[in-house]
């Protein structure tokens, strides 16, 4: 089974980046804990001012392993304190 | 100087996929003959119906090089033709 992207962009607003940046660390050391996950790269804007300040762009072995991962109550417990609206998606790739 | 990388989500209402994929092609071929690209990967989200039907993920050597790609009359005729709100912004891996 191939490989998949999460990509979740996240809208912060000014003088939120330090909490959202804390439960992203929380959400992230879980993560990458859990059976299937490969990698991860958060990008922040050069313009503090961009519509998504943060940007987290993850490889998962397969759409099942995340979200078993995601599932768990452990994880549901850090992700519904993000104070920062956020746009998760599963993505394939299409052109490389 | 270090590389950057670019993010740019597309909204796309339902049945502009192939509208809006078109114009990306379009801009991708110009983009990827310019001095400072690098590589990019273009990702379509597994759920239709996602916020951000694709996703694109350059990486470009500078700023300087992204900002003169972009700011020539050829790539804005193409972009302007675009069907599908965008959102570029340029960003620095800031966890890896």
């Amino acid at each position: 089974m191939e490989s998949i992207v999460l990509i979740n962009p996240y809208q912060v607003a000014a003088g939120q980046e330090e909490a959202c940046l804390a439960i992203w660390r929380e959400a992230d050391d879980y993560l990458r804990r859990q059976d299937g996950f490969i990698a991860r790269k958060l990008h922040a804007s050069l313009d503090p001012g961009a519509r998504f300040r943060f940007v987290n762009v993850a490889v998962w072995r397969s759409v099942v392993h995340f979200q078993r991962a995601i599932a768990t109550a452990e994880f549901q417990q850090i992700v519904e304190r993000l104070p920062c609206p956020n746009f998760p998606s599963l993505y394939q790739i299409v052109a490389d």
